[in-house]
């Protein structure tokens, strides 16, 4: 016999997985075609190269790379971002903006284990072109919409911060190591507060600045609060600029929500290549990793192809995104579809169900039919196996005159339909 | 600078033609989804040796593989078979039949050419459980819903075969090799006659048996004519259940089409492991490559589990069907969707004009906006540019009125809609 055993960290998905999961896509997607963003696909492989530059060890380290039969190093794509620049700059004939989005599969060689797996989807979207706050919150807008539209208002709250802020209040305490601040900042909520400040003293912190700067980043300001926040004492010599732009981020991102976005200074993000706003998304318990990150990221694609490309987006991925689902009761399967199963009282009669079958099968209605030779009986316990919503029998009387019995299965209210009036019949109930 | 370039064989989607191409996938998933098929995913990757025994050496030769960090051989699956067969014997719990289809990625390391890629997407629908005429034509079936849903009806040939009925043809030639009269047949339609009749010959054929087999394996009988072409002098002496199998699926299949379905005897398909009913589809003028092919494979399950599961299933790429819709005119993007632009006559009012391109949006309406502070007039040009059918303006006046002026791009006519009406006024005319 062969082996069969599946790849460790990879995922057999079966129906009763596969069915509610569709909402995860078929939401993000409609949002981000609601917002005007565009559909890329980008391949599942491309060369090791693009992302020793900018991608950090730890990704690299991560790759599912190999050497192709040419010799050449090339791996499965570990995230969307250097793909999507790479497609991005090799057209210099876009019209900018160029928002784009795409929801495909991504592999690392990480240990699985909860809320990470060796292949996951996630969804991207980024605008290429305006530097501006209002395509900061265009992007953030399609973030919280998809959440919305998965029915997890309430169940999330969704940081934000600025690279350039955080820089600035640095200074404030003449910390010089912004990259060591940074990898310390990120471990704000990860680490007990003694060791976060033994942290702030080896960047050069006194015990009072470390008070008054945890008390700074342990904030959690909401976005109508923000103008009141900029001009209040604790922040006195932050340069107007960096103000006035996310003043203005969070005037737009109350016409979005007002209870689940808020400044967290302590929001930096691990990666390396973001130049200013950076936003994440948690469960509102903290029980998972994050929901879904991005920021802004300005120097890619001149890093790539010498064009400088003001840029901003985020990645969301499947994984977590399902496990809070479900931990949230909020995925089920859509029960949009009527389920008819047609069934033949006689063996002979199996094409005449058939073609009954298919008159709805054309106008989308879910309609199964036994293809085993079972028994009349058989087949009506197979539909209430299938929880079919109706019985479509076709026995002799229905063949002669044209017509259908139809029971409903919830009711058990049957009645007889004509064979031409079938499909509008299913299309009058569905509105 | 970073290495950005892409990965031969392997293609980056841009909008202009991934937005065509959703017809292809949403087409094809909604016709299974309405004949009761379930999805399924499985990994993008696999061990090696699940196609070491069964899959044949080509295959094997094309396939992406590489060693994982712990030594082991795996690869990017090359087909959906083993893995479809692997995910259903390793649970022996789901009542039968089993009506899965899945849409996912697959590699192999061939030459890039006319309608192949190293990277594709492969529709796979599959009927576990019985072993009946029925369960053929339900997949059949399937097949056909999905040409004619992307309104190929007319552009096609479909091509259907028995391999039981091939070899008790050769039975009456006496032929003994079987495999190498089966890879003969299979170039019945792709070497000259002379090079073919020469191939006869050397598997024990005369010439007077020559020109017969000829003239029977050059035949396209149409469905409605299967149980007169199994009863002539041709046919004598093949076995009465081989016949009443085929007659009996060719009544069912005409409950789908009797233009577009043919026995040809010259159908074998490459693949070692086809036991019964065996299918290909064609473009009508052989342009292209086949865009879909299947058939029945009753022993598969046991190789891998020791469990006897008949199946009858097929599988569809989309690279030949993107191609042949293309050449057809057959691709375009949906004009389902209803575009709006939303402007706002001064920098002020930004965040008034997202307030009504977000109600929009809601409503699942696509709705863009200027995030770069454009001018009034520069994002009136922009609309047009997205060949917007709606333009959606903001001014003073609008805001002090709680109300939008919408301008149809098409009649340039003007109103004025209440921003409470708003989202109603556009699902009336999505009816």
């Amino acid at each position: 016999m062969v082996q069969t055993e599946r790849v460790r960290g990879f995922r057999d998905v079966f129906p009763e997985e596969s069915e509610p999961r569709k909402a995860i896509f078929e939401k993000s997607e409609r949002a981000a075609e609601a917002f005007g963003f565009k559909k890329i696909e980008m391949p599942s492989v491309e060369y090791m190269d693009l992302y020793r530059s900018k991608s950090g060890d730890e990704l690299v380290s991560q790759c599912f790379a190999f050497y192709d039969k040419g010799g050449r190093e090339i791996t499965l794509v570990p995230e969307a971002t250097p793909s999507v620049v790479r497609m991005l700059t090799s057209r210099k004939d876009l019209p900018r903006p160029v928002k784009w989005y795409s929801f495909q599969k991504y592999w690392r060689y990480e240990e699985p284990q909860a809320g990470r797996l060796r292949e996951f989807y996630q969804f991207n979207g980024d605008i290429f072109g305006p530097d501006t706050p209002e395509a900061d919150a265009e992007v953030i807008g399609l973030a919280l919409s998809i959440l919305d539209s998965l029915n997890l208002r309430g169940e999330y709250k969704f940081f934000i911060n600025d690279r350039n802020l955080v820089e600035a209040i640095l200074r404030k305490y003449n910390v010089t190591d912004n990259e060591r601040a940074f990898a310390l900042l990120d471990k704000f909520r990860k680490v007990d507060r003694a060791t976060f400040e033994v942290g702030l003293e080896s960047i050069g912190l006194n015990a009072s600045e470390i008070d008054s700067f945890c008390d700074l980043i342990a904030m959690e300001i909401p976005m109508d609060r923000i103008a009141e926040f900029f001009s209040s004492e604790k922040l006195k010599g932050i340069e107007a600029p960096i103000k006035e732009r996310l003043v203005r981020l969070s005037k737009i991102l109350v016409e979005y929500t007002v209870e689940n976005v808020f400044l967290d200074l302590s929001t930096v993000r691990g990666l390396a290549y973001y130049t200013g706003v950076v936003f994440e998304a948690f469960d509102s318990d903290r029980k998972f990793r994050s929901i879904l990150g991005g920021g802004r990221y300005n120097k890619l694609a001149d890093l790539y192809s010498g064009q400088a490309i003001p840029a901003v987006g985020f990645g969301m991925g499947d994984v977590v995104l399902e496990n809070l689902l479900n931990d949230r009761k909020k995925l089920t399967p859509s029960t949009k579809s009527v389920k008819v199963y047609a069934c033949y009282t006689e063996p002979g009669l199996y094409t005449e169900a058939l073609k009954a079958a298919n008159i709805l099968r054309k106008s989308g209605i879910q309609c199964a039919i036994d293809v085993s030779g079972k028994s009349f009986s058989s087949q009506m316990k197979e539909a209430n196996k299938e929880a079919a919503t109706y019985l479509l029998i076709i026995g002799r009387k229905e063949v002669d005159g044209s017509f259908v019995s139809l029971k409903d299965m919830g009711s058990s209210v049957q009645e007889e339909i004509k064979l031409n009036k079938l499909s509008q019949w299913f299309l009058d109930r569905a509105k």
